[in-house]
């Protein structure tokens, strides 16, 4: 019975994931959902995005947070649009928090919705939110076999962030075996290493955002 | 609905977990849950642990991952019982699982069971498996904050590991914030800073363990 019931689940957030899209395309939003364990850099990225966007595009943030709102408050101040759900114990977003979030933006006026899901790299894999891209991070001190650990998160994502490359000296983190272990779940995932630390890979990491946000443009309607 | 059918689970859960409790008080074996994000940890403190304890006590393992058994591999050579949990893409073990591995075991020669729960710090927090503690492991690199973003599993912790603090000196982590959001969670919890990488702590963290085992003993029956 619990196998039915999380299908029901799952199907019921797929479908509402569809209208959700469509929204987005005919306002030629980009969307993309964030999703690593907890620690692994996700709002320090976003503090580090922000900036070096919003001057050329429109950008919200919708938070996931289990209980408290403590990664919404740290973007308090960037200057862009922000929507918090609070899951209140789940352990992922669901497509109609998504669709709460997306009522409260003004869409008319936006070009990219970064959705940072709730830490963990399980559950939130298995959920469309109607985005574009998951976008899968991994930090180094978390260690090269996470990828093979959790696969669906490497198989759904269309991006890898490596972050934290910074603290690869101080670590036992073999590199091969991660760039291993992407290729044999997903062959055409591009992995993209960076720091929020030292800044490293950020440039590429923006170039890669703002060729989406102007592909999405570009196929408004 | 959901918030129902999640209350069943969540009970049916709880009664098994007490059946299971009932066993190993009955053979006074001490079985502890470990809890963290994935890659905090866990496996490296158990291969660290197992080699320390197993002159003096039985040890059994319980492994659970969401697809692999690479964990339980890692420990393959470790001379201890092992059971692995494949939770077939779900997010944290119950107890029916726990009861199919202590079913695999020689419980009439055991002192101590380590679980080691999926990398998750949402779901396992929720699940009552039978375990006499609950030990939370937090990893320096994840960031001083994740106690208040992840309140449950602190709040159920009898112990808190504070691991990779060798790296302590390339991050940016506030050990102030850090025990602050302790100290209001769970105000009598213990914290050790440990490293599976300097050995710092550890011999603390096998006085906890062996205290508990042989209390347990103690009560037996």
């Amino acid at each position: 019975m619990e196998i039915k019931i999380k299908q029901n689940v799952l199907q019921a957030n797929a479908n509402k994931a569809q209208e959700l899209k469509k929204i987005l395309a005919s306002k030629g939003i980009f969307m993309l959902n964030m999703i690593s364990s907890p620690g692994s850099g996700k709002t320090t990225l976003l503090e580090k995005t922000i900036p070096l966007l919003k001057s050329r595009y429109q950008i919200a943030v919708i938070e996931g947070d289990v209980e408290s709102h403590r990664d919404a408050e740290r973007l308090d101040n960037f200057g862009v649009q922000i929507a918090s759900i609070n899951t209140g114990g789940s352990c992922h977003i669901e497509s109609v928090g998504i669709e709460k979030a997306l009522n409260s933006f003004d869409l008319n006026h936006l070009d990219l919705i970064i959705v940072e899901n709730v830490g963990n790299m399980v559950c939130p894999a298995e959920f469309d939110l109607g985005e574009d891209c998951k976008v899968a991070m991994l930090s180094t001190p978390e260690g090269a076999d996470k990828t093979a650990k959790y696969p669906l998160l490497f198989r759904e994502a269309k991006l890898t962030l490596l972050n934290k490359i910074d603290l690869l000296p101080y670590l036992n983190f073999n590199k091969e075996i991660f760039y291993q272990d992407i290729r044999n779940l997903n062959s055409d995932l591009p992995v993209l290493e960076i720091s929020c630390t030292t800044d490293q890979g950020l440039s590429a990491w923006i170039n890669w955002l703002e060729n989406k946000i102007k592909n999405k443009k570009t196929k408004k309607g």
